[in-house]
Parts: C-alpha cells; sequence; structure tokens
C-alpha cells in the first residue's frame, strides 16, 4: 500500500509564489528556472517516488540489511532495483556540477526531491542522500587528478559514498579519535583503525563505494587539530583490486533498518589526502553541514508522511460525537476530525510542516546565493544565514519532525501502537534524526556559541530585526500573525543578548540555555514564514487567483501557529537566562545516588 | 546485566518526611504503617524486583510473546517463574482486602511496587498490574456467591484478569460495541463477539483467567447507556471445562512485547453479570480509575529507569571539554555530565521524577482516604481530589514519562539508538502509556469537562487556591519556589474559569483548550510538590537530619524546576484561552489535500 502522497501543491506554492525561483536571475543556474520547471520537479519528482521508492518503506523495516560471512552486506529486496531506477532517472545528477556529469540546477530544486525521498523510504534515502555532501568534499579538497577519477562516477550515482568519523570512543568529540594514516613513498596513505556508525559502509547498490575517512597522520597534533580527511575506496579503480576495508558488524537499531549501519575496519586502506594535512575538519564540515541541512528535511518528510496518514485515518476513522453540528447525525458516531483535540495535533503537524518547509526551502536558496552570486557582499550575507539557521534546521526540524511523528501516531489510538499500521515505524525512523550528523544538543551549542557569541550577536540580532521590521510593515490585515510575532521577537533579541552576555561571564550559562535558544531561533523563524506565507496568500487571494480553499487554509494554519506555538517564546527565553546555576549544581555522587 | 536499581531513599523521604505515613491513624488502615515497614516495603521489594523481575526486562522485549497453533499463547522465557516467585512472596497482596486473603495494607504503600515492577520490566508488570483494579471491580459489584468464588483466587495471584472492553470499531467511543449478552435459563448469559487489543488475553501464568467483559444484553439502549459488565472466566470453574474463548490472533507492537496484547473471540461463552444491567461502565469505571494511576505509575517508572542508565552514562562516558574547571585535566575528555546540556536534561528528568512520585503517592493516599476515612466529609474532598487528579497523573505521566525516556535515550547519543544499551526499548515500552486506558487526549477533555466545567471550577479552583495559599505562607527561603509558583498558580485559575466559561459558550473551545489545560495543572501539581518537598528539605537540613548531600540535591532541583518548568504556564494559558477556532477552521477536503 503507497500511502504517501508528494506535497507538490504546497511545494510549487513554497517555491514559486513565495520564493519566485522563476523570476531570479542572481545565482545564474537559476536562469534555467522556469515555473514549468518548478511543476516538473514538483510532480515527477514524485510520481518517481510514489512509483518506485515508496514501496520499499514496509520491507526496508521489516526486512533490514544483511550482513553475510563472507563480510559482505546487502539491502533489503527491491532496493538495487530502486537504486538502479533512481541512477537512470537522474534525479540524483539534478544539483550537481555541470562539469562532471551534474545538472547544474539549483540546490533548492533538489531539496524537493530530498523531502520526498524521506517521506518515501528514509532507509533507502540514506544511501544517495549524502552524495551532495561528497560530492562537495571531494571537489572541494581533491586534486584535479582524483577529482578527475572519482566525482564523474560519484555525480552519475555508479559508486556511493560515506562520511567515516565515528569511532568507539569518539562520537561528538572526534579530536579523540584514533585511526592512523601513514604516508607511503607514493605520495598515498594507509589508512588502519576502527569506525563506528557507517551508514552505507557496505551494500549491494554500486560496486564501489567512496570512504571519506578522518584519521591522524603520525605526530600530528592532539585533539582536532590533528585530524586530516582521505578518499579510501573500496575498490582500487586502478587496479580493480580490493581496498583493505571490512565491515566488523552491523547495528541493530530501533529504527530505519534499511540503512546499513557499519562497523568498519581499516586495515592499511589505500588512501590519498583530501586537502591538507591536519584540516580535515574543516574540509569534512563542507559535507557535515549539507548533511545537518539534509536531516532537517528528513525530520520535514517524517512530520509530512506521518500527518498525511493520520489525516486519512481521522477523516475515516468513526469514534464518538462531535460537540457542533454534526456532520452525518443519521451515523452512530462521527469521524475523528471533529474532535477539537484531534484538530490540534493535525493543525499542529501542518503548522510545522508548511512553515518548516518554506523556512528549509527559503535557506535552500541562500546556500545556492552563497556560492553562487555574483555579489561577493551577497555571497558573504546570505553565508553567514545558512550558517546561523543550519543548526537551527538540523536541531530545531528534527525534533519536532519527531514531535510531530509522535503525535501523528496519538491520532491512530491503539493502532498506532500495533506494526500494521505503519506509524510506528515513522516514529522510529524518526528518532534517529535528533541524534546522528551532530546531537540536538551540540547544534544547540553550535548555535549559541560559534554562530551567536562569536560575533556578538551580529547575525543573530540582524535575523531577527530583518524580521521585525516585516512585522512592522506587514498591513493591518495580517495583525493576526504580525502582531504576536512582532512581540515574540523581541524575545529573540534579548535572548540572543544575554547568549551573549553569558558568553563573555560564564560560558556555561551560555550552554545552559542553548537548547532552549535553539527552539526560540526554531520558532521565531517558522513563524516568520508563516508571515511570509500569509501575505503572499492574502494578495492571493484578494487577487481572485490560484485555489480560493488552499490559500484560505494557509491563513488559518498561520492564526493557528501565532496562537498555539508564539506563546511558548516567553517561555523560550526565560530559560535562556536562567543559566546553568541549578543545572549543574549537583555533584557525580548526587546525581547517581537514587 | 541488571542496571536498574529502586529509588528507596527517595521513596522512603516521600512516604516518611512528606506524606508522614507513620503518623496517620486515619484511614484505620494507616495504624499498621511505622517506619520499619516503610523502609522494608522501599527496600524489599526494590530487591525482589532487581533479583526476580529485571533481568526479564531484555527477554521480554526479544522474545516477546508466542500464540501456538491450538490458540494457547505463551510468555517469554523466565515469566512463569517469576510470576510464581511474586505470587509466593505475596506482594501482590499487600493492598489486596483482608477479607479475601489480602493483607488489607493502604494503597499507597502498593504504589511503590507498582513503581518499582514498571521500571524492572513493564512488559511483565502487565500481568498482575491489572489485579487491584480487577479485584475492586469484583468486590463492587458481584454477588456474594460471585465473589467467593473469585476473589479468593485474584487476590492470591492463582487467577489472573482482564479488562475486554475494545472493540474493533469501537476503541474510545465503547458506546458503538456489538458483543452480545443473551440471558440464559440458569441465570449466566452467553457471550459472544470479538474484543482486540485486550492485554493478557491469554498466557502461561496462570490456569485460568477472569475475564471482566463489556456486552449488550438484547434490547439495551444504544449507546454508552446500553453496556453491561460480565464476569467471563476461560476455565469454568466447577466443571473445570473451557469456556467459549479463543484468541484469535497476538498483536505485533512498537514495545511491550512480553505483555500479550490478544484479539479475544467469545462463541458463546458462559458469563455472570456484575452489577445490574446497563449499567456496566460506572462498574468498569472502578476498574479504569485504578489502570488510569497505574499507568501514570508506569510513566514515572520508565522516566526513573532511563535516568539512572543515562546518568551512569554520563558520569562514565568521556567526551569533549568541560568549560570550567575540569575534573582530571590530564584526561583528553572529560565525563559526559560536564556538559551543561547533559545535565539540562538530566536534571529535567530529576525535577519531573521526583516531584512527580511525590504527586502519585500524595494522591494514593488520598485514595485511601476517600474509601477508609472515618469521616463523609474527608472521604468526600478526597474523592473529589482524587478524580480531578486522576486524568492528570495519567496523562501528564505518560507524556513526560515519555519525554523522559526520549530525552535519556539522547544523552547516550548513537548508542542510544542501538538495541544494544536498552535505551530504545525503554522509548518503544513507554510509548503504549500515552494510548491506552483512554488516550492522553481523552485524559484531557475528562479533566476540562467532567471534572472541571461540571462543577464550575469548584474543585478545580480549590486545588489552586490550596496550592496559592502553601505559597503565600512559605517562608521567605523558599522564595525561589514559591514566588514563581505563587505566579504560575494564576494562570492556573484564569485558565480554568476559562474552561468553565468555553463550555458554557461553545464546547468546541474548551475541548480545543483542554489539553494544554491538563498540561497546566500537571505543571503546577508537580511544582506545588516541589514546594513541599523543599520546606521538608530545608527543615531537615537546618535541623542537622538525614543526609545533607541528598537535601541539598533537592533543593537544587526544586529550582530547577522553577527555572525550566514554570515559566511554560504562561504559554499553556494563552493555549487554553486561544480556544478551537483556528483549529477548527479547515473542512476535510482542505486537511486531505496536500
Amino acid at each position: 500500500m503507497t500511502d504517501y502522497s508528494p506535497p507538490a501543491r504546497d511545494v510549487t506554492f513554497i517555491l514559486k509564489d513565495l520564493l519566485r525561483l522563476d523570476e531570479r536571475s542572481d545565482p545564474a543556474n537559476y536562469d534555467m528556472v522556469d515555473e514549468d520547471l518548478i511543476e516538473t520537479i514538483a510532480h515527477e519528482a514524485g510520481r518517481f517516488c510514489t512509483r518506485v521508492v515508496a514501496p520499499l518503506n514496509r520491507v526496508s523495516d521489516q526486512q533490514g540489511c544483511t550482513r553475510h560471512d563472507d563480510g559482505s552486506v546487502t539491502t533489503p529486496d527491491g532496493f538495487r532495483e530502486a537504486y538502479q531506477a533512481w541512477c537512470e532517472a537522474g534525479w540524483g545528477t539534478l544539483a550537481q556540477p555541470e562539469e562532471f556529469g551534474g545538472q547544474g540546477m539549483p540546490h533548492a530544486l533538489f531539496t524537493v526531491i530530498e523531502e520526498y525521498l524521506n517521506s518515501s523510504c528514509a532507509g533507502f534515502m540514506m544511501y544517495p542522500g549524502i552524495m551532495s555532501g561528497a560530492v562537495a568534499t571531494v571537489m572541494s579538497s581533491a586534486t584535479e587528478e582524483l577529482k578527475q577519477q572519482y566525482l564523474p562516477k560519484m555525480v552519475a550515482g555508479e559508486w556511493l559514498a560515506t562520511m567515516a568519523l565515528t569511532e568507539g570512543h569518539a562520537g561528538t568529540d572526534l579530536g579523540l579519535m584514533k585511526t592512523a594514516a601513514v604516508k607511503q613513498k607514493d605520495g598515498s596513505y594507509a589508512i588502519s583503525g576502527e569506525k563506528i556508525f557507517i551508514s552505507g559502509g557496505d551494500h549491494d547498490l554500486t560496486d564501489n563505494i567512496v570512504h571519506l575517512v578522518l584519521a591522524r597522520v603520525p605526530d600530528a597534533p592532539v585533539g582536532s587539530r590533528g585530524i586530516s580527511l582521505f578518499l579510501v575506496p573500496k575498490i582500487l579503480p586502478d587496479s580493480g583490486e580490493k581496498n583493505g576495508v571490512s565491515v566488523g558488524s552491523i547495528e541493530h537499531k530501533m529504527g530505519l533498518h534499511g540503512s546499513a549501519t557499519c562497523v568498519l575496519n581499516f586495515d592499511e586502506a589505500k588512501g590519498w589526502l583530501l586537502g591538507e594535512e591536519n584540516a580535515g575538519l574543516g574540509a569534512m564540515f563542507i559535507m557535515m553541514n549539507a548533511a545537518r541541512l539534509a536531516v532537517g528535511v528528513q525530520g520535514l518528510a517524517h512530520a509530512e508522511h506521518s500527518y498525511q496518514k493520520a489525516a486519512a485515518y481521522a477523516s475515516d476513522r468513526k469514534q464518538g460525537r462531535g460537540m457542533g453540528a454534526r456532520p452525518d447525525p443519521s451515523q452512530a458516531a462521527d469521524p475523528l476530525l471533529v474532535h477539537p483535540d484531534v484538530r490540534r495535533m493535525l493543525m499542529d503537524a501542518r503548522a510545522f510542516i508548511e512553515g518548516f518547509r518554506a523556512l528549509v526551502m527559503w535557506t535552500a536558496v541562500q546556500i545556492d546565493v552563497s556560492h553562487g552570486s555574483e555579489d561577493a557582499e551577497t555571497r558573504k550575507r546570505a553565508d553567514a544565514l545558512v550558517s546561523f539557521l543550519t543548526p537551527v534546521i538540523k536541531a530545531f526540524g528534527s525534533d519536532r519532525g519527531f514531535e510531530t511523528a509522535v503525535n501523528m501516531q496519538q491520532v491512530f489510538g491503539g493502532h498506532g501502537y500495533v506494526t500494521e499500521w505503519g506509524m510506528e515505524q515513522i516514529v522510529r525512523d524518526a528518532r534517529i534524526a535528533m541524534i546522528y550528523e551532530g546531537a540536538n544538543g551540540v547544534q544547540a551549542l553550535d548555535l549559541a556559541g560559534r554562530k551567536t557569541a562569536k560575533d556578538g550577536g551580529a547575525v543573530a540580532q540582524a535575523f531577527f530585526q530583518m524580521i521585525a521590521g516585516e512585522c512592522e510593515a506587514a498591513d493591518g490585515s495580517l495583525a493576526f500573525i504580525a502582531d504576536p510575532l512582532g512581540k515574540a521577537i523581541h524575545h529573540g533579541e534579548a535572548a540572543a543578548k544575554a547568549i551573549v552576555e553569558q558568553a563573555a561571564s560564564d560560558p556555561n550559562d551560555m550552554a545552559g540555555g542553548a537548547y532552549a535558544f535553539m527552539q526560540l531561533v526554531g520558532t521565531l523563524a517558522v513563524g516568520w514564514m508563516w508571515l511570509r506565507l500569509s501575505k503572499v496568500a492574502k494578495e492571493k487571494r484578494d487577487a481572485g487567483e490560484g485555489d480560493a480553499a488552499f490559500l484560505e487554509a494557509k491563513l488559518a494554519t498561520a492564526r493557528f501557529y501565532a496562537e498555539q506555538q508564539l506563546p511558548l517564546c516567553t517561555a523560550l527565553r526565560h530559560r535562556v537566562k536562567a543559566g546553568a546555576g541549578a543545572m549543574m549544581a549537583l555533584d557525580t555522587e548526587q546525581l547517581l545516588a537514587r
């Protein structure tokens, strides 16, 4: 049963009416984008995903991956064929560089496919999902020779890739890693060590896999300043021989069973340096940042998929009676939809999904601008905003994505808890997004520390002032969202100020309030998108353009967001300002004794 | 590996220092309670659970239950022996009526064992966990003959029981049920129909199972006024013959695999009426209310178990460096505990667990008072408070229990997502508590409608005024909790007033704000417990009694709660007052179209 229907109409509304992609000509590659292209991608990518990928979702969970006695790993039934179809259709090349066989389109358009694929089958998405970041990393740091050898295959999807960072004792703290890289006479390196939690570490989708591995050269400085990045293929392309990389085991996980999470053993595997020695973390961060945005999209995708299932169930399942006018008094019970508490959960999902989707796509445009604008100042400003919002999109998106999946499971009552309805799988699959690519607490710290305190709150305050300006400039008919947002933005400003002060006086206070600050920025940023969405919806409605029911739904959802979500900003500001005093008061014995 | 350590010290502090159970003599059975008894139960029940039950938790999840070809169901390895040990030790009889072989102790003491058992292995707890309610239901509504025949076996645990309510099309809306009961010449009834989601519907722990079944007699009024309650044994005690009850299947669920969730087919099964015809729902609610409180305890138990694992992991796992004084500068990394964001999650867990445990136990005392006090007015007042707090304890407890388990999983990073560490099992097991025994949205509606609007907010306002009075009366040294709680309580008062007004003007508005009202009452009630806990901790500390580190931890945790949780009350009040306008604005097509 395919129960997922790609939200092509909403995507088109955001890309065309909100972001006006078809009217942009900076960066240069936006010239290719017209109304037709937007419609085509929104619908055709959807058809591909529902036809080819969504049918895999159940088997992905129930069969999972298998490691065989010879150490090889196979993916669930159907993954291989679907991956072939993915490559043949060329979806993966959409926003890849033309120089190496890509189509060179804006990243913002690829975001559409990223979302659809994640909704259809997140376990499958894990394999191609990594390639934007992997290609960008190799582009930015490999020698011309390596680029020519690897990038055409990677862009075409003929070879997949991994990010091999984590070790058993080195998770968030990459500085602790021990994997060693020793330079050989031919200029390559011999890599030895064990990496864990490597998504797609082995599989049967492609003949070769390009591992991007962090390791230390001899006498490297301790900590994160002594980490280098290497390209280590599973099969050596020149000789066709197997490299010294093997799969120790695959993990049994809460969900995402279709994604092979491997322990990888490197035994003097041949690798090539990317960039400079001891500068690997910076190179890897190109990949990490792409991955972090993709994880936010994953949260969005799980929320959308679970919403669709819950809305369908709530309109179908009859239970209890409505308190107002009853849709069909001849029936013994009304659909769940008549109950305000069920609506509350559904509307909360919509308000997150549609607002956050707009935010993700707005940010994707900024990514394109930061790379491709003709104007250096514009590039710089866009880059600062992307940098500021990346941890928010990753953490807020995955938190709210999981929360939404849990709420949509709740709509099903007991049926949500049994396997058959598929809701519990979405919850289990969605849970990992809050953890991987930097746990959400680490994202919050990145936002508060590196992205806010470090520049004295300059980018944060500029972001808030932009929103405040739009609230002030808003037409009176938008007061229902502009007024509460305009008030809430003061909490953002005050919280950012507090973060800067705390960083100077006691960084623990800053770290203690970081999570609430991330939630506050996320809540405000999505609220801001609701202001913009409302403005566009109202203009179109007043002009008699578009689907009136769709536009009215946007306005009602914005109102719901203003009533239900923006009030949280006061509490979040309080939490930021509270600092870490009570948090840190207990000693280890006090924390452990029960 | 047994990684659970019963929180005997906290339990003792609550029962002895906070609630002073040993000093009470009303109800009469509190006379048996002295310091020794409290200590004995807190520790001995703990030893039983860690020794006998906790070792089952992993196998409960991994092996689950099996339905065999003959329709019989077996529980995971070790359950049968553990259940024998449970019966032999007599823990189940602790608060059961002496008349039928129980020990007649206060319900408040049984709550201790309920929590420990749920932390140790929730799948196992599901079997004996239902018996308090089942015995109370039979006590209140069965004929003397049935009581004599069934209760001694039920109290002793020789026979277990079920609540057979739900049908495929009748979940929350029990009025839709179709199971039929036809009176026979001998006064018994022939019961026919299908029930789903029946916990412990069959198993190998006892030779007989007492099903408490809701069904309709011919010509019963439609809806919930036409439901009768029947006692239907698996084996007919007189003849030893099998009754017409069979297991159609067992459900595959997200978690709680050790608990057999059955589809039960009744095929002219022989049953006996409990109470009057068409008055079954009232009789069943005795059982439901007991079950709802037990579900709150389950949330508490999952939170405690997951906290213990996370605190141990955070003190052991070294990752990253602290920003203040480092515990051991010679190490490359510090324990996770040095990071404020990790502390935030751990302190949030403690603040919920310890405050909510106090609330559960305070309520359990009120249950004892409502049943057993010598003074009718006292009984009535206690009953009103229990009735008001029951949906809060069920819904707030299970919500926060799940949320805490998810946060504690987060402390483990990637290791929290893999099966091996056990955190993901706790999350999966904890999820059902928000759904069963009345989904949390239904609890919220019960609180707002029947428990608040119906009496014009009298009980709610009396509850808030009691708290406000204690805030005002608090010593200045308790201002850190008494002041913010005193302010927050106004939000509770205003929200209750709004609920009453909405119920009169538009019940949909009331229903739309019900969930936030439940969260608000829960947040305030736990805050109130933190005021009382702080008062006792401070008095003991100032008097030089007790363990100073333990008492200081209580005060710091209260401060954390005041800083982090009480600020939410403003937002929750806003949500209550917002009503359902934006919630209900979309029509079905708008909700379904993507």
